[in-house]
């Protein structure tokens, strides 16, 4: 007889990704897919990393590889606030907390902030790796309508919103719809927030991966003005490599305090060698001579699928027009079903994902939508895939 | 006016770790401290590390910096299989899931186990660090009796340990009492839970760090015979360095896919490159020409410690002697407070940890404990320390 296991009622829902469900169905060569989230390895800068390591163990050994303090290494700290106060935030090292990368900022907050039934604020569609943190810890979620401009700040009705323990929010380039918010929205957001006393969480993995438009203030540098709480997660898995995972939350030093705490109890800190290297890769600007690369190499790709989207797929589908990040997101006629889309799609060797897990409340596009990845895929790829994907479309519509 | 932050109830309990606070005040170089808990860095093989991340940087650099499995890195988990398999067990890969450190072994743990009010059964004293993480999820301790031979399972009470979620142990070892669980205890411990229908999680970070006397057999090895579920627990931070943070757990597959889960929700996967370099480190036997030397230092070290103590505290102090790990654990004739002690013993420049934050319940031994480590202190320094301290027992008597 097999024992039978009893798991908490927190863990009975949990299930697996989706997405990563998908991504084991498009592993195959042959597959051109655009299912995947992973950033382009062409633009990892492997030597430069591989030099930094060496260094590190070379001059320091002793040190990174010892236990170290659950905040994190300071050196590091201190260049997150120096580069966040450089583009107009005020904070300091207090209240910074190095995580192993951001999804573990996702996982700490919702540990922290998150009782059962609590209400919590999430654009619809969102990030589906958030759903899954915050959903541990069983909130209840209360949906922002989106537009081709992002979140609408005034579809928050305050009576709803009311309680809510946070507002979380992707407002550049957003997994999965590559929509940003707009400068107008963004100040909008900040003060209804300030005025409910509801803190944002702004969550922000593609920031640095604008490859076209004005870069926008960042969430946490408008609230200078506004007051009111902004808790801003930042990676280098987008800018470096994501294999490292190593990202940062900032946000003032009660709630750090408390991450700290949490933090210690889930896995005593973020690597040593790890943090040490990575700001000996960064600390001399190298970010400013890399970052032109990586979206040299979006860019490229996007232009790519946009061109390939507008000469292949038929009248009345919409996509969006990212000006940075790995996603596009296509809205097809509402009689089209993505996910039966994408069992013919796969039968031809094309992958996507459907739009369907990313919302958490019914909407009248869940079951329309895809979101396409072009960051891995090469250029001829990207016309090929799309061109298929154009056929298919045209023989279902 | 600040704002006023809403933690959620579990949070509100979390405090930081009392033996953290012990070792910011302990941090002075003129302390002579055996209150920490690091492994010594004159143990970490810091050129072959190097070497190993400059391999697999050259060698496989794209798949080291993308994004991995959850699960972790096939060849490193056939390897802890293989080593498992080796030594008398029955395992396969898909019974493996690499984590961040084994403390995120029990962070995850709780997390898919512990619902509010559950019943779990812990060694009364026990790792603090497993005290935190359970403590997350707010189950009810049952603690279980122990006494130099680890713990009782004769006290075991049925009735109260019916419907316990687990029961944690050390049995190599012990932190914080340096006890190790006899073979008697063990097939009884077995017996007792499989019977009882209990999983047994079974920590072991310091089974491999055995410097005198005959290795005993794991749980999960004798749960072979008797049936039961053992869930067992391993890391690299004591074999190799703990700034990796690197360690695994071995389950039965539904708990692992359960495990995998809620660990894509909590960092989605240890770094790849550190997986990757640590197989390239062990994968050819290093670790049977390492481990003799780390455990020459234990050895010495604890030897020099065992010493100074017969030579230097009075008559009527006990202190366990250790077979391997890092730690020693002194008690005190009752009258004496070891946290009063401790306070008098800083004024001198020694510290060490007091025993009272590692108990679960009232103990008649909980205020008059303390716990050595020998870790990282080199032989004069103990030599001088255990004589400070014997003198200032001495005083207090």
């Amino acid at each position: 007889m097999k024992p039978e296991f009893h798991f908490a009622d927190r863990a009975i829902k949990l299930t697996s990704s989706a997405i990563r469900e998908i991504l084991k169905v498009t592993e195959k060569k042959e597959i051109i897919s655009f299912a995947g989230g992973l950033p382009s390895p062409e633009g990892f800068p492997i030597e430069i990393v591989k030099d930094a390591f060496n260094k590190v163990l070379t001059e320091n050994g002793k040190v990174a590889l010892q236990y170290g303090t659950t905040e994190g290494y300071t050196p590091l700290r201190q260049w997150i606030a120096d580069e966040m106060n450089a583009s107009g935030s005020e904070i300091n090292i207090d209240q910074i907390l190095i995580v192993s990368g951001s999804q573990q900022a996702l996982d700490l907050l919702g540990k922290i902030l998150i009782n059962e039934g609590d209400k919590i604020l999430v654009e619809n569609p969102s990030y589906l790796g958030a759903l899954q943190s915050f959903g541990l810890y069983q909130p209840k979620y209360i949906p922002v309508p989106t537009d081709d401009g992002g979140l609408i700040p005034e579809h928050i009705d305050k009576e709803t919103a009311s309680n809510a323990r946070f507002l979380y929010a992707l407002p550049n380039f957003q997994n999965p719809t590559g929509r940003t918010l707009s400068l107008e929205r963004r100040k909008e957001l900040v003060k209804l927030m300030a005025n409910l006393n509801i803190p944002i969480i702004e969550d922000d993995p593609y920031g640095e991966l604008r490859y076209k438009g004005t870069p926008q203030p960042s969430l946490l540098s408008l609230s200078k003005e506004t007051g009111g709480t902004v808790i801003r997660l930042g990676t280098f898995s987008k800018v470096l490599a994501p294999g490292l995972r190593l990202g940062y939350v900032i946000a003032p030093v009660p709630i750090i305090r408390k991450l700290v705490q949490a933090k210690q109890a889930s896995d005593l800190h973020t690597p040593t060698l790890t943090q040490m290297a990575v700001y000996e890769v960064i600390k001399d600007g190298f970010l400013q001579k890399h970052l032109p690369n990586v979206r040299d190499i979006y860019r490229t790709q996007v232009q790519c699928m946009l061109k390939a989207l507008e000469k292949e797929f038929p009248a009345g589908i919409q996509w969006t027009k990212p000006e940075g990040g790995m996603f596009l997101w296509i809205t097809l006629p509402k009689h089209i079903d993505s996910t039966k889309l994408l069992e013919k799609a796969i039968v031809r060797n094309i992958a996507f994902v459907t739009g369907k897990p990313f919302f958490i409340a019914p909407s009248p596009e869940e079951n329309c939508t895809m979101r396409l990845s072009f960051a891995t895929v090469p250029e001829e790829k990207i016309v090929q895939g799309i061109s298929l994907l154009g056929q298919l479309i045209k023989e279902n519509l």
